[in-house]
C-alpha cells in the first residue's frame, strides 16, 4: 500500500522561503501587503520582517483580505466564478483609497487551482482572483479622478506565494502581473504547520521526508 | 556586562501555547476571532486549528483589524488614548452587521502596555483598545434595533493573547470580559520568530535559553 502522497512544511522551512524570496520581491519595491485570510497571515507578517518601505524605511503595512466562493459545478467558467466570489473581508475603511498610487503585493500560501473548498473546508482561494477582485475596486476609483491623472494612480500589483504547485491553473495572470513563488511543488497535498495538532510529529514526519528525498 | 534580557519564542512554543489555552477558550465558544494585525494573525490562525464552531462544527471565521495610535506625549490619559486610535483596516463590508449576534474573541500576541510603536516601529496595540472601538461599533449598530432586542444581540467579546506581560496596565478590562493568556511572563522584551532575521539562530538561542532556566 502506498501511502498518500503529502508535502510537509515546517514553520522554519516556510520561514526560509520567504527569506529567499525577498531580495527577488524587493524589486516589485511593494508599498503595502495584502494578505489573502487564512493562509496568507502567517507569510505576510514574515515576509514584512524581510522587506522595508523603499522610501520610508519603515514597516510596510499589511492588509487582509478574506474571499469565499460560492460552490459551483464542474464546468462552470473562469468568468462565471468571478461573479461568485463573496468578500467576507475587505481593505479598509476606503478601499479605493487604500489603493490608488499604491504598488501592492497580494500574499498567498500557495497558487493551487482556483476554488475555496478544495481542501475539505478550509477558507482557501488563490491570489488570482483576489487580484481581479482588487482590480475591479481601482477601476471603479480612478473614475473619480479626471482621466489624465489615472494610469499614474492605477495601482501596481503583484502576487507572491509561498508554494505554486505545478499543474494548470484556471485562469491566466494578465502578463503585466509579477508573479513570484518562494517554492515550486508537485501537485501533492500541502500539510502546513499551522495546521497541526502535533506539531513535533510534524516536524518528525518532515524531517523524514527530507531524509528520503536525500 | 548583563546581556539584555530577552524572552525568545519559537513558533513551535507559541504553537503549543496556542494548543494548551484552546480547551479553555472552547468554553467561551467564540464563533468569530478578530485577529490584530500583524502580531495576532499568526496567533488567530493556529487557534482556528484547535477550535471548531460549536454549532456548525465549521471553522471559525477570521477577521482581521489593524490598529495605529497617534504618537502621544507622556501624560496622556487612557480617554484621550481612546480618541486618538486610526483604523487602518476593519471588519468588513458592514462592521456592525458582522458582529451583532456573535461571540468574538479578539486575538493577539501580546498584552503589553498601552501604546502601539513601543517596540520601535511595529503597529503593535493592545487588544483592550481594540475591544472598546469593536463596542463602539456594536453600540451604534443597536441603535438600529428595537430596545426589547438588544441585550439578545449585543456581542459577546473575549480577549486572547499569546504572552500577558506582568506589568500594570493603563485601562481596566471591564470585568465581564473573559480574558485568556496563554502564558504569563515578565516583563522582558520579546523576540517573535517572524521577525527572526535567522531562524535557525532565533531557535539555537531560545534552547539555550530553556537549557538555562532548568
Amino acid at each position: 500500500m502506498s501511502e498518500p502522497a503529502h508535502i510537509r512544511a515546517t514553520y522554519n522551512d516556510i520561514h526560509n522561503i520567504i527569506k529567499a524570496s525577498s531580495a527577488k520581491i524587493a524589486e516589485f519595491k511593494p508599498n503595502m501587503l495584502i494578505a489573502i485570510g487564512g493562509g496568507g497571515f502567517f507569510p505576510a507578517r514574515v515576509l514584512r520582517t524581510f522587506l522595508k518601505d523603499p522610501s520610508t524605511k519603515r514597516n510596510i503595512p499589511i492588509q487582509a483580505i478574506g474571499l469565499s466562493l460560492y460552490e459551483s459545478l464542474p464546468g462552470t467558467t473562469a468568468e462565471q466564478l468571478g461573479n461568485e466570489v463573496i468578500r467576507t473581508q475587505w481593505l479598509g475603511p476606503e478601499p479605493g483609497k487604500t489603493l490608488l498610487g499604491r504598488r501592492a503585493l497580494i500574499v498567498d500560501e500557495v497558487d493551487d487551482s482556483r476554488k475555496t473548498l478544495q481542501y475539505g473546508n478550509r477558507d482557501k482561494l488563490i491570489a488570482r482572483y483576489a487580484l481581479s477582485e482588487l482590480q475591479k475596486d481601482v477601476e471603479n476609483e480612478l473614475q473619480a479622478v479626471p482621466e489624465s491623472e489615472r494610469d499614474a494612480l492605477r495601482t501596481k500589483f503583484a502576487i507572491f506565494v509561498v508554494h505554486n504547485k505545478l499543474k494548470p491553473k484556471l485562469g491566466e495572470l494578465p502578463p503585466d502581473i509579477p508573479y513570484f513563488a518562494g517554492a515550486e511543488v508537485e501537485d501533492l497535498w500541502l500539510d502546513y504547520p499551522w495546521e497541526a495538532m502535533d506539531i513535533e510529529e510534524h516536524d518528525r514526519l518532515a524531517a523524514e521526508d527530507k531524509a528520503k528525498s536525500t
